[in-house]
């Protein structure tokens, strides 16, 4: 085991910091020390939390890592931004707001941004969570910026995810976030104390029933109280309906009922095979994607360098077709299954 | 030269459409018939309209659709829904309210819906494009249902992109959508005659302000009135900044003003190597993507059956870590360029 791996496996903030910054960087010899950590993954509790800019995401992360720091844990969290830097500027200012975190050992914050492919930005989170796993953070948030579908992709990689809503956004949102419903484990509805909170409550509850039409979601108060164990019913009969969660993140208000909520999600996952379905639904999901990638990569490898752009020139006379283009290409290589 | 690729070429409409179902559901023998038809697309020119649900694209497109017919050209449209199931029903009623085209010979309208992947239906739509442009459609508008990640990949593949916004959606839609405008070729403001429509001007102004610093947006009323002409002083140096047009759809305002935006735009593409070097790297991207999925195919059919499975379980078992597996598996298999 490197020197690097061990301090990792101790914690230590720095070894922590750089190899996270190799991460995000795709730097060499990556892919080793991330083979070493592996085993020694696979503990945290994974929470993925989307939603729209303005529904005020990272107050949430912020309550949240605090109320779990009340309970002892160890939190990580991943910022993550897939958007353009024309749209860039506004994770900076949640960062500034994020700095009473950063004076606890006890938390790890790094934001990730767009550095080439947002297929890179996704393996490169997935990556960065087993190092924070490694380390030995039991709970890590992955928040992402925006919700649309690259902020799912990214979320996929949680056991647990939160969508984030708050009164006032309108129908035309609504009707925009209707996609990220389906990823949602536990609804958060956050700003509850603005005017408009409890007919957004309705409008997810009415979308939910759409969604499951023969029962009721279960709700949580921002004061944490249950307002009802619909949860608990549907997680007999092998469906998990998500909670709606109310919330003041900017006051501390509704983080128990949130943290009861997410428990329950993982209560949920823990029975028979439920979590290791999850796991390898992730596995397969990521396991095709660097396949694809390193075959990619390889062909590109093999091709004669001038092999695609002499191809292109072709194919904008119109003498060769896309696919064609493709078929000749790649019957310049053989593949060869070895012999079992 | 088969029947069916004569038919097409025709532009027989039942030719056609028969052969936009056996593209969408990828079907054998459509990759030859493509590649037929291929010499003979890239005189159409193609359109994306992408935007929020609720700017009343829909309602553009008939329109649009409308004005150019009554100018000669013949026009296809496609209506793309990269939405789940979960969402799918707006698309349904657009498809009822573009009825009043359905009589005229000189419009084919396909709806195209998520078989499968994501992946997919960009590949899919790309083709159906090449189809109606093979049978002689000259303008072909390619209709998204949401304005998301999905959605921008698959208006790529068009000439000149359309972003529908529309007033009253509110800060909060304005900053989802940022990352949209930067592939916005022309702006529409739809619903121009309902009130804050002019300060969706002004908001859309002052973000493409932020991302050309220099100079101040074209704009186009939606009488039709050019109210400003930087538009071409931007194409002077080489720059396209996107004119901003005000429409009123549903009654049938400002068309003339867009057809003339749309017009400058495919002026602009014209001069110099520009349209030449978006098609190709267009291309680019689809070949890339065709290389992907096809050497993907051809791994899978390599690989033992179980191969895959039987990686799964020793990943979560932490046995062997994601990346490791992928080249245990890809060192299965031998890949040799043939000699020159």
């Amino acid at each position: 085991m490197t020197v690097q791996v061990e301090a990792i496996l101790r914690g230590e903030r720095r070894a922590v910091a750089r190899l996270l910054t190799s991460v995000e960087n795709g730097r060499e010899g990556v892919d080793e020390t991330l083979a070493a950590l592996f085993p020694h993954t696979g503990r945290a509790w994974v929470i993925g939390v989307t939603g729209s800019p303005g529904t005020g995401k990272s107050t949430l992360v912020n309550a949240l890592t605090q109320a779990y720091r009340r309970q002892g844990h160890l939190v990580g969290i991943l910022a993550v931004d897939p958007t353009s830097p024309f749209t860039g500027g506004a994770i900076l200012g949640d960062r500034i707001r994020m700095r009473d975190l950063a004076g606890d050992s006890g938390v790890f914050i790094r934001s990730m941004a767009t550095r080439g492919s947002l297929g890179g930005l996704s393996k490169a989170t997935r990556d960065a969570a087993r190092v924070l796993d490694a380390a030995g953070f039991d709970i890590i948030l992955i928040e992402t910026v925006g919700a649309g579908q690259n902020e799912v992709d990214i979320v996929r990689a949680a056991h647990t995810t939160l969508v984030v809503e708050a009164p006032g956004m309108g129908d035309e949102v609504q009707a925009i976030k209707a996609g990220i419903l389906e990823i949602a484990d536990v609804l958060v509805v956050n700003k509850a104390d603005r005017p408009g909170a409890a007919q957004t409550v309705r409008a997810l509850r009415t979308m939910l029933e759409l969604g499951h039409p023969t029962r009721q979601a279960g709700m949580v108060g921002h004061h944490g109280r249950l307002m009802a164990v619909e949860t608990q019913l549907a997680a007999d009969d092998g469906m998990w309906l998500p909670p709606i969660v109310e919330t003041v993140a900017s006051d501390n208000q509704g983080m128990d009922g949130l943290i009861t909520a997410i428990g329950q999600h993982r209560q949920f996952l823990s029975q028979g095979e439920r979590r290791s379905a999850l796991e390898q639904g992730q596995f397969s999901i990521e396991i095709q994607e660097r396949l694809r990638d390193t075959l990619m990569e390889r062909l590109l490898r093999q091709l004669p360098a001038d092999a695609l752009d002499g191809m292109m020139g072709r194919i904008q006379s119109r003498e060769i077709d896309p696919q064609g283009a493709v078929e000749t290409l790649l019957s310049q290589i053989i593949f060869t299954p070895l012999a079992p």
